[in-house]
């Protein structure tokens, strides 16, 4: 069968908010919305009537997690323990599906943010990347010669195990980990913890700022060596274009001589607005209808 | 074409030693020899005149590294920039194949051993695995719905950054890392750096050995963390079965509850004397021979 036209359709499922939109098959946004993030019986009822009322062929559905990503096991499609009142156990995938009967392609957030890097982004000429979004969490996704990378669950990088930066004595701000992880030691609230002070409000000359980098750098490293994609991509709200220079120097002091990576391994995300999850979700939406026919 | 009868060759290419054999469609070993690791034309004439005098269909060779395993690369099939005297820049692949004019399956040994345990070990009931070995060095393979990790490159996921154990101070081993990667801090060598003696005459009751289980355990943590396979597998000479339980208990410290993981996912290589690299190298020969019919 040949498709000639199609309408895509995107949810953005995070914490605080929906993101809901329609696009024809050059990804132009015929429909859009968003939407605050309720129980799930009100949020997944929004979407429904937005897609009941603007009918697409296929979603892209790139979620909070954690949520079951391993297709044949009870909880596919799923979103799993999440401390979010209410959102444990729900099935997203199959609510979805089951009202409005098109197929849904079902990932995490930075998952369909490196595919959408990948397919039209910092990634598109390679083959292989890493994504890294460092905002009130940090999470990471990886691709690999078009698949996603993640076995039995999707990847967690941002609770990778990290070396401290040696001037740095911050206690740590994950309830699992304390400083013991990329997220303790570099999400958005850290900022805040350490200073008193939100990121906006202070001089980027803070060595907060100059720890964060490093710790970027750490994660950039550590997934080098774990995983050797072609493009590691930093997005969220916490660095910015600015800050891949020291990103990048840190990253060679770790690496120290150790291995040759690829010219233009670090950057920034191509897409402005962390709008390459957008990108991604709409891409997984043709992948899945592509898939289902 | 339908292959009804075939032998397999293997190369298992190490820094000391090279094991050449040859084995039927059921991998039984038709013949077998073992030399010394000499200059690259001196070795390499040995595998050339082993399997000129046992021809075989197709040769799985698992090498020390660096290595340059992107096809499509000019590093393809070459030992890239080791410290071990005059192999830097030796075509692996292309001397061998000039020679004996039959597909060769090039990868590291780590992505042979994890291939092996995969094909036919502690694996095989799985879609995703890690393998590290622990010995002179250490190394980890990744294996993921049949395809090897890395993009631009091999794993090299025994340098990865390391959170030291808080009693030990040793300034590490690693020459590019100190006490700041994997290698530094639990590889071989380290025992005999930091005690004096070799492992073999220390009680297994030293506090090296516990520091070693914790690296371990950490090693596994990280993996899962950036590969979520559904197993990670221990070989080498370092660790044994004994070590496990300590391995898994400091794994559940230092998830502490955060994420879920799969029964039984730690556990030690199921082939005895790290014959795990042996099978994999077979049963890459042999997907070899069948890509190329």
């Amino acid at each position: 069968m040949i498709i000639v036209s199609y309408v895509l359709g995107i949810i953005e499922a995070g914490g605080t908010k929906f993101v809901l939109a329609t696009a024809d098959a050059d990804y132009n946004i015929l429909q859009k919305k968003r939407i605050s993030t309720e129980t799930p019986a009100v949020t997944l009822a929004h979407c429904i009537d937005f897609f009941k009322a603007n009918p697409v062929d296929a979603i892209g559905l790139g979620s909070f997690g954690p949520i079951g990503i391993k297709q044949g096991t009870q909880d596919y499609g799923h979103i799993l323990a999440t401390p979010k009142p209410g959102w444990a156990g729900t099935d997203m995938v199959g609510t979805l599906t089951d009202a409005l009967h098109v197929p849904v392609f079902f990932t995490t957030d930075v998952n369909a943010s490196v595919y959408g890097e990948y397919i039209a982004g910092a990634a598109k000429d390679v083959d292989s990347a890493v994504y890294f979004t460092i905002g009130t969490g940090i999470g990471g996704g990886a691709i690999q010669d078009g698949q996603f990378v993640g076995g039995h669950a999707h990847l967690e990088m941002g609770h990778a195990p990290v070396m401290l930066h040696p001037d740095d004595h911050f206690a740590g701000g994950c309830p699992f980990h304390g400083n013991r992880c990329f997220e303790g030691v570099a999400a958005g609230p850290t900022i805040e913890l350490r200073t008193g002070e939100k990121g906006e409000n202070l001089d980027r000359d803070n060595p907060v700022f100059d720890y964060i980098d490093y710790y970027a750098a750490q994660m950039a490293w550590n997934a080098y060596l774990n995983l050797a994609p072609e493009k590691i991509i930093f997005g969220g709200s916490v660095i910015s274009e600015d800050d891949m220079p020291r990103v990048r120097a840190y990253f060679d002091q770790l690496n120290n001589g150790y291995v040759q990576v690829p010219e233009e391994l670090i950057v920034h995300s191509h897409f402005p607005d962390n709008a390459s999850a957008t990108v991604g979700d709409f891409a997984l939406a043709e992948a899945a209808l592509k898939a289902a026919n």
